[in-house]
C-alpha cells in the first residue's frame, strides 16, 4: 500500500481552497512523484461555514487549529493564515512537536524567522516556504539549490502584483495613482485596505526573506529601509520615459566585497532595456546576480491561488518523498553559514544615481542655485530637464545625478529648502543603472 | 577535520579551467554551504601539456582517464570531454562502480540518458546535469523540484547562444547569414566548424533532456525534429518585423491533454511582445508552463566558462552535502515515472500558424493560384505581403496562415510546385503565437 502524508491546512481562504483543488487535480502526479499519497486530512479556519469552490469533506473543518496541531496523525501543517499572529503560534508548536511546515507567510518569516528554524532544529522538523516569495516561480530553490556555488552579489525584485500592476499602468495609461489603484482595487488586483501592498511592506518582507537566504544572514524587516509607491505623480513616469526609463517598485539586497550589505525598498528608475523594465502588469520577477553565473531572471506569476498552490506542493512533494524514502526533509537544501554577525550598510551610505524633481519659481537664477547647492556636496549632473507651464511662473526642474551618496543629497536638498526657490518639497527616485 | 570530497575532472579544456577556477575562489563558500572540502585531486586531458590560465599541481595531470576512474579515492568525476564517445564509456564506468557523476554532456544524455541513469542505479551512485542545458540558469533543478507539483504543458527554449548571437544580428544589423556567422567566429561565439550549433543538433540535444524531464519519458535526440537556422535570410527578418515578429531558434516539447508529446527545434516566428522574442545576443531562456503556475521564465548565460561552472559546481555542492550527511546524493530529486510507451506527434502531424515565402514570377492570376492552392487544402490566409522589386518580373509573396496541420502545408506547396510559378522552392518557417 502506498505511504500516507497526512496534512492539516491552517487558512481555508483563496489560496487555501487553491491548495485544496491543486492537490485534487495533480494527487496522482505528486504520488508517481514522490511514492506517497499526500491527502489533506483535516482543515481550520475561523470560518468553517462559508462554502468554499473546493470538493472537500465538510466533516474534517474545525474552527480551532490546536485540533490539527495536536493531532498525531497529522505529519504536514500547511500554514496560510498569513500575518504575525496568530500564524507564529500555530507553526511553532507544529515544528516543536515534530510537524513539518509549509507556509508561504513571507511576514512571520521576515519578523521571527531565526526563531522559527531554531524550533524546526529542535523539533527535528522541516520549514518550508517556496510560496513566501515571488508566488509559482521557484526562487528559493534557486537560492538554496541552483546558484548555490555563487557568491550572490545582488538580488533585486518586482515582488508586488499590486504595485506593479499600478505603476505599469500609470505608465501607459498616464493616470493618476488614486484612479489607478481605485481600478486595482475594482480588479481585484488590491485590498480593500491596500496599505501592506502600496507602502511596500510586502515586498520588504519578501526582500529580507531573499537577502537572508543569498547571504546567510539574519536579515530582518526592520532592517530593510523601506518607501512605498504612494508619493508617484503620473508626471514623474513622463520624465521618467522622456530620459529613458521605466519606474518599478523594487526590492533590493546588495553586497558589497567587504561583506556588507544593503536592503531596500523603493520606487526605482530603471534603464527602459534592462530586463526588470520589461516586467508589466502582475508578474514578478527576481534578478539574482552570482560571480559566478552572471546575471540570471526568474519571471513568473507573483500570486493568485494556482501559482502560489503550485509553490506549496512543490514543498508537499519535497517532504512527502523525504518521508517516503526515511529522510529527514530539508537536509539537502543549503545555506550560508551565519558567520558573525550581520553587517548592514545605512540608507545614507547608499550610492547610486538620482532622479529629483523640484518645482521651482520659473525666474532668472534658480537653476544656478540649483546646481550650486547639488555642487556643494559632490554631486554632479547626468542630465536635466526644465518644463514651465505656459502663463505660470511655475517650472519643473528634474534632475539626474550621476552615482552620489545618499546622505550628501538629503543635505543638497536641506540647502535648496533653505533658499526659498522651490515651491514644494522636492521628489526623490532612486536609479539603479545596472540591474 | 572537515571531511573531503575527491574529484576527478576529465576534460581540461575551457570549461574544466573554468571549474578549477571557480572551484578555487569560491572553495571556502562551498564547505560553509556543505560541511564537506571538495578538491579536484586528477586532473585527465588528452593534452596534458598545454599551460591553462589556471592554478594547479601538473603532477595531478594525467592522459589517461582510467587511472581516475579506477583511483578508489576519487568520489566524483566530472565529466567535460564532450560528445558520445569515449565520454560515455568514462561516465558508465565511473557510475557502474559507484562514483558520482557531474556533465555538461547534452549529446550523450540526449542519445544514451536511460542507460547512464540504469548505470546509475546499479553503481548506488548519482547522475547531475545541471550544466547541461541553459549553462548557468538552474533550469534542471527548476523542472526537477521547483514546478515539481504541475503538470508540464510547454517547455521552449532560446537554448545555443551562438544561433541566437547570429539571428539577433541578422536582424538588428541587416547582414546576411554568413556574414554573421563569420563575425560570430571571430568573436569566439560559433566554432571554427560551427555545423553542430547552426544545424540546430545542440539545441536538440538540450530539448531532448528537458523533455525527457518534464515529461516522464525517455525522449532520445532522434526523436527530436530539427531544422537549423542555415537557411535563414535575411529578407525574412524584415517581413517578419512588418508583420510584428521576432525570429528565434526554438526548442519546444509541448504534451496534450492525451499525453501525445511533440519534441522539435526550429527558427520560430515569436510575436515581438512575447517574453523569449526579448532574448538577445549570447542569452539563453526557458520557458515552461505548468497547468498550476502558468508561464515561468528563466534567463541567464547558457555558456561561457563561470556560468557553466557555476551549474557544475552546484551539482558538486548537492553530492557533498549529501555524502557529508550520510545520505546518497540526488535522492531528493523528483521525476514524473515513465509509465507507458512514449507517445510522439510526428511533426506531419503538427497544428501551428505557418509562415510561408514564395518567389513568384510577378504576372496576373498568381495570388489566385497560391491562396487556391493554399485553400485546397484547409489552410486559411491571415496576412500577406507582396514585394515586387522594380524593373523585374519577380516578387516576393509572403503569407502568414492561420493554424493549419504541417502536412497540408506540405501537400499545398507540393502543389503549388507543379503550378510553375514559383521560381524557387517556398521558405516555411512555423509561427508559435502562445509561448
Amino acid at each position: 500500500m502506498t505511504q500516507q502524508l497526512n496534512i492539516g491546512l491552517i487558512g481555508f481562504g483563496n489560496i487555501g481552497t487553491g491548495v485544496v483543488n491543486a492537490l485534487a487535480r495533480n494527487a496522482e502526479l505528486l504520488t508517481e512523484r514522490t511514492g506517497v499519497q499526500a491527502r489533506i486530512t483535516r482543515i481550520a479556519d475561523v470560518d468553517i461555514v462559508r462554502a468554499r469552490e473546493a470538493k472537500y469533506d465538510p466533516t474534517i473543518l474545525t474552527s480551532d487549529a490546536n485540533e490539527l496541531l495536536n493531532d498525531p496523525d497529522i505529519h504536514v501543517i500547511i500554514e496560510l493564515v498569513g500575518g504575525l499572529e496568530p500564524a507564529r503560534t500555530f507553526v511553532e508548536k507544529a515544528l516543536r512537536s515534530g510537524k513539518h511546515v509549509v507556509t508561504a507567510n513571507k511576514a512571520m518569516l521576515a519578523t521571527f524567522g531565526a526563531e522559527l528554524f531554531a524550533a524546526a532544529e529542535e523539533g527535528n522538523a522541516a520549514l518550508f516556504f517556496e510560496a513566501s516569495v515571488g508566488g509559482g516561480i521557484p526562487i528559493i530553490r534557486a537560492l538554496e539549490l541552483g546558484l548555490t556555488a555563487n557568491r550572490v552579489r545582488t538580488v533585486a525584485g518586482i515582488l508586488n502584483g499590486t504595485c506593479n500592476y499600478i505603476l505599469t499602468h500609470m505608465a501607459s495609461q498616464h493616470k493618476a495613482f488614486d484612479t489607478m489603484l481605485a481600478e486595482a482595487q475594482a480588479h481585484g488586483y488590491a485590498e480593500p485596505d491596500p496599505t501592506y501592498d502600496i507602502e511596500g511592506y510586502d515586498t520588504a518582507h519578501k526582500t529580507a526573506v531573499l537577502a537572508s537566504l543569498a547571504f546567510g544572514h539574519d536579515i530582518r524587516f526592520t532592517d530593510v529601509f523601506v518607501e512605498g509607491i504612494t508619493r508617484m505623480k503620473q508626471v514623474d513616469f513622463e520624465y521618467a520615459a522622456e530620459l529613458g526609463f521605466a519606474i518599478k517598485l523594487l526590492g533590493i539586497a546588495k553586497a558589497d566585497d567587504s561583506g556588507r550589505v544593503e536592503v531596500r525598498v523603493h520606487p526605482t528608475l530603471l534603464p527602459k532595456q534592462s530586463l526588470l523594465a520589461g516586467v508589466d502588469g502582475v508578474f514578478n520577477a527576481v534578478m539574482v546576480e552570482g560571480d559566478l553565473v552572471g546575471k540570471t531572471l526568474f519571471y513568473g506569476r507573483g500570486a493568485g491561488a494556482d501559482p502560489t498552490a503550485s509553490a506549496v506542493l512543490s514543498d508537499v512533494a519535497a517532504i512527502a518523498a523525504a518521508v517516503g524514502q526515511g529522510r529527514t526533509p530539508g537536509e539537502h537544501r543549503l545555506r550560508v553559514k551565519k558567520t558573525g554577525a550581520k553587517n548592514l550598510r545605512p540608507v545614507s551610505e547608499l550610492e547610486t544615481a538620482y532622479y529629483l524633481r523640484f518645482a521651482v519659481a520659473d525666474q532668472p537664477g534658480v537653476m544656478a542655485k540649483l546646481s550650486g547647492a547639488l555642487g556643494d556636496h559632490n554631486i554632479s549632473i547626468r542630465s536635466m530637464i526644465q518644463r514651465g507651464s505656459a502663463g505660470t511662473p511655475a517650472a519643473d526642474v528634474i534632475i539626474v545625478t550621476h552615482k552620489a551618496v545618499e546622505h550628501d543629497v538629503q543635505a543638497a536638498l536641506a540647502d535648496t529648502a533653505k533658499m526659498g526657490i522651490t515651491r514644494e518639497e522636492p521628489f526623490i527616485l532612486r536609479v539603479e543603472e545596472d540591474l
